[in-house]
């Protein structure tokens, strides 16, 4: 950590907030340096410039925290991708580190050193096996000396209670995110029982990430706080939600809408809906307030202005941007400059333009129907060992 | 321009697809470099690494040409925002040409000089005066030795024929594009005539950018098209419309919209949009095809993509993109694995996730009922010579 | 005619307002009496009671005509149905005289004869056989001394000018309408052109009925209002549309729309719908104002009770109605109390409850792609001779 | 009840479907007849035509039950009312049997006599006097010698139990409706705990009606079932829901939604809809399935259509309706013709025709911010002792 800089502990102990950042790979996938699909941030090492401007943007957008791109980066993960592409998993997190921690010096940052679920864990190798997929990627972030360790983006609690084991070991602050909502773990586990569990592995920030968009989110957060204090127990809460509207998830979230992951662009989130977001998510005593896909910089720095009196600070990003549309207060036309006010853009219920469309979809997959229909007419036939336990542990998830 | 590169005309006599590039200026005010409302490309002088990497990302995409990032920056638009920066309208276009010169060089792009409507015309300022604005960005074109010229965002042909000819003595290959769609000028010049004027001033390339979603412009332009046809008249085409679908636009565009611009994600076009798009385009005879406001580079590498065949190339940015979702055919779940088809995403009706949202709004301004009310109520009062000039050409154009 | 009660062309001239009946095809299709498909009028034989409720219903909502409900009771259209049910169209044209006279006696109300366009017309027969058609039934009407004659549904100016022609030598006054919208008939007649033809042809009021909603219908009555006064000529006004919004028709109406017949509910206007409506056809100086298919009492109510003060009477029906919601003061929650005032109901955006559901719809038929792709794929050939017949015609259309 | 027909316990015993009647008091209201606010049904006694014609409608399409048009009947709902029209609380609740038995011996249907909730329940009058209340319009219906006794719309378990047992000493079998969804009374009490007090106060036929749609009222009688089968009683089941959409009310349902009750049109089920809930109901285990607020004739035929395999039967109204769209075989055109097929229905999605209004409204109410909002905005203060209680009442709800 450069010198006089805060940990992450000691900022949330004293209660500050810390601005997390936004989603590396919808926004790479976007910019061309992501592959939908294996999602892997193998761009770390072949296009540095991509992701440095990237980590720069948020950090103008007051982020607090570089978290390394590392999405998807275990060796597992990267084999299949990085065979093909001549480069190793360790070339990955380690051009990952370095980058993040290029940008914190440039400002008031935190590198957090990031993993995420493995396919081993969904083929059901041991947890031996599993640890070790997590303990190779620790030992890189031991060797750049992140600040502290993200798990996240993690489905069954118990692969992620592994995960916070492994992690807990490097003595570095250890903050678990589960990809789940209000309605539990793909075990069956609910919300408030997952955060206990993470808890008691080690974690000291427990939240959720991904697959459901802010509101929800902070929603599956309040109850694992609701939880942990009821066991007696003490941590810190994150939130890295979507920027997309999912009011027409089920309990799988945006992965089986029908519109992931091509066709979301008409549920991405406005700066005004973040301002809401970023209020709800303090209101509820979350501290750690970030985002993941779908998340551009201008999604965090509108949660950095909703916050800048309690924070005391406006991001870098806001030379460039007049509160509450303040900017347009310049315009020719005189009913452009009536939107320069806040209550505009909060009342405004923005249209589509799209007439030929719906407002909400219904989801695929075992869940529902519709979904198992399709799956039969497509005779998508599963045939891994990989799918069978998946389809194992859905049933399983769906009986309890 | 670089040695073995074909020019504009050339390029376009052959029959050969020229790709345009994305928005600029919106595209950077969400990544926190460009202020809506002035809209001025400063960041070009004081954050170049943010505009070089768009303008690499663009290249990637498939872009042909990297436009200066020069929008708003005549001496007169510039001028307030300049002498707060103390940055010199010549230092902004200068860093500009440099930028985009640096990533053209990077592959096969040209640079094209652009410039745009400036406050100066609609503050009733002469012919000579106007003409001198735009000369001034000339002389930094010239000197900095841009392949091509265009001439754009220009809602009075007057205007426009105004830059053509001051461009046009430059001896460099010029285009024109009015941001108009297809019921005219806002004199009430038809779009036709609008092309012929653009045409006899010595513009070889015509069409219109901005205002209008993709389908609206490419209508606007065949009607350019047709007209310089029947005129006898030769010239190429060129479309660069808005990444937002605006059916409910008035003959002003998507600025009249109640969403503009803080409201408009619910309208961000997807990338198979941008195939549909990039085919009707190139079915009318279009044959400089790019984006404006709201074109992010995967909506450029989209246009590529659709019209791989006809320019015999794929860009560098689709081995991060399988064809026509592709890239999902290695998904855990069956039924996403299901959606790595073209014929899924066609027939895709994307859902807003906004059950509370309208699909289209009703437009402000001089043109509806509604505008002229609110107009009234909030009394903004408009006293300069500059608005009364503008409500005169827009009773103009409302009368005719 | 009743003693003491003005006659049509009394009342028209001397500037009241006559309100018109709405649709009773639709409304005894909802209440079992008539079959979706022929829509034929047997019932007025069959079911009296059915029929003449309906008027009571029209009558106590203030209509000052009642139609005979006669719609489609031509003998060549009620052909096969009739030879089924053996009953005759003299039968059901004079059962139909019959009820409509016997509810006009008991309000101020008129009786008109209705003939609509007929088969025969569609399948290329002669002038002659289709004016002996049109005779056939007003030999009932006469008989039956009906007040006044309305030829209306026509889609082609040629059809409507014969029936015209036809009931012109009645000596009762004739009204004729077409089912057509702003951009004409379907040989491509121009609306305004329609109404200076079915004047010179001798109708004393013309107008619009039935395929579009009420704002079109009244913009097209607009447009005939001009062509005949431009022509020099006088006639009264009339329009009956749908009470269903139909922004996303093409030429040919809601006919080609998906939702067509069954699936229109979403569409159906409210009763402030209507008030916005009767007032619009009054400003453009359209002073019999009525309904067509989806008009049920209570549309007509509101008709009346927006133009109580012009017409210095309010319906019986509004006994039971308080003006703008008025009703609603007396409920026990104070949030429904508070929907008892005119804003309120005049502001709603009232909300589908269905958000799987687009706003708008793709019209088949010929004039758009979608639709002549389905017509191949279903291979629905068309052999017959009227079939061939509509295909030129509507071909005629397309071309002109 | 006629010679020969069999009652109501007798069907239910023995298997059969029992179609219910549709809602006369919306039904009425668009015919003029009935008052939205105090929708009281003194129609029965001044226009007993229009009360007839719409018994013999809902008969004709297939009801086995004429519910007595005596909904908000008792003498305390109906005094201002009553005493205006110098009518008798038993002057209506007479005529209205008379027409119920009057058109039920027109075919294969029983009378049923209702009574629902009362204003002395809500003004927290004594079980006494509440009781006295149903005791006087029982009176009324034993010397009309109904077939059987429907309690039905009530929000308070308690009241319903109340009324349960003054029915009960008649004889006659009862049934008992709550007008409440899964999420339990007024007070708290569970859906399925109110369907047990009920099961055990007498009432040998249980279920719901009004304030939610379809799916949702079949989802909260399914959860009586479960309580009553769980509790090891014995019941039959029913349900009368709504025939509009409302996804988006809370737990008091669409008096809640800002569109009741004047701009409900855009929710109004559409007969394939119909379809879908018969087939709900029926697989469930629900065996008197009618309808509610919104249902008109062709809704219930529907309903019996759907159902006519199990009933073996086809209602007399079909006579007019091809099944799943029949009737448009013999349409000219052939995109028409084309939806004579039952899958064209089953999946279209209708358009609602208007791009400018949402999909889903906020409810108002006490449980919602902006109805509090509003509430507090329009000042409506609530001073009377029914409001009190209501107050309290609703705030317990909420509590538990």
């Amino acid at each position: 950590m450069a010198p006089g800089k805060k940990g992450i502990l000691e900022r949330l102990n004293a209660g500050e907030v810390v601005i997390g950042d936004g989603g590396f790979v919808f926004a790479l996938e976007k910019r061309g340096y992501v592959k939908a699909g294996p999602w892997t941030p193998e761009a770390a090492h072949t296009h540095p410039e991509s992701v440095r401007q990237l980590h720069r943007e948020f950090l103008r957008a007051g982020s607090n925290v570089m978290q390394t791109f590392t999405f998807y980066a275990s060796d597992d993960k990267l084999e299949n991708r990085g065979q093909a592409l001549k480069i190793t998993g360790a070339q990955v997190n380690e051009a990952a580190c370095d980058l993040a921690r290029e940008v914190a010096n440039e400002g008031d940052a935190l590198v957090a050193g990031g993993v995420s679920q493995t396919p081993s864990y969904l083929s059901c190798k041991s947890e031996t096996e599993v640890k070790a997929i997590f303990k190779k990627q620790l030992d890189v972030f031991m060797k750049k000396n992140v600040d502290f360790m993200i798990a996240e983006y993690f489905e069954h609690v118990e692969e992620a209670e592994w995960a916070v084991q492994v992690l807990k070991a490097s003595g570095k602050p250890v903050a678990a995110n589960m990809c789940i909502g209000p309605e539990g773990d793909m075990h069956g586990v609910s919300t408030g029982e997952c955060a206990v569990r993470l808890v008691k592995a080690g974690a000291q920030i427990v939240g959720v990430n991904c697959h459901f968009d802010p509101m929800t989110c902070v929603k599956a957060v309040k109850m694992m706080k609701d939880a942990v204090e009821k066991a007696g127990l003490k941590a810190h809460y994150m939130v890295q939600p979507l920027a997309f509207h999912t009011p027409d998830c089920n309990c799988q979230g945006f992965i089986d809408l029908p519109e992931f992951p091509f066709g979301l662009e008409p549920r991405i989130l406005t700066r005004w809906d973040m301002h809401a977001y970023a209020r709800e998510a303090y209101n509820v005593g979350i501290r750690y307030i970030g985002g993941c896909c779908g998340f551009e910089p201008y999604h965090i720095r509108a949660v950095a202005e909703e916050l800048a009196t309690e924070r005391g600070i406006l991001p870098a990003a806001s030379e460039k941007h007049g509160m509450w549309g303040a900017g347009l207060e310049m315009h020719t036309k005189p009913w452009v400059r009536a939107r320069a006010r806040r209550d505009y853009w909060e009342q405004l219920k923005p249209a589509s333009g799209r007439p030929l469309c719906p407002s909400m979809s219904t989801p695929e997959g075992w869940g529902v129907t519709k979904g198992h229909a399709d799956l039969l007419q497509h005779k998508e036939a599963t045939s891994s060992q990989e799918m069978k336990h998946v389809v194992e542990l859905q049933k399983k998830a769906k009986s309890t």
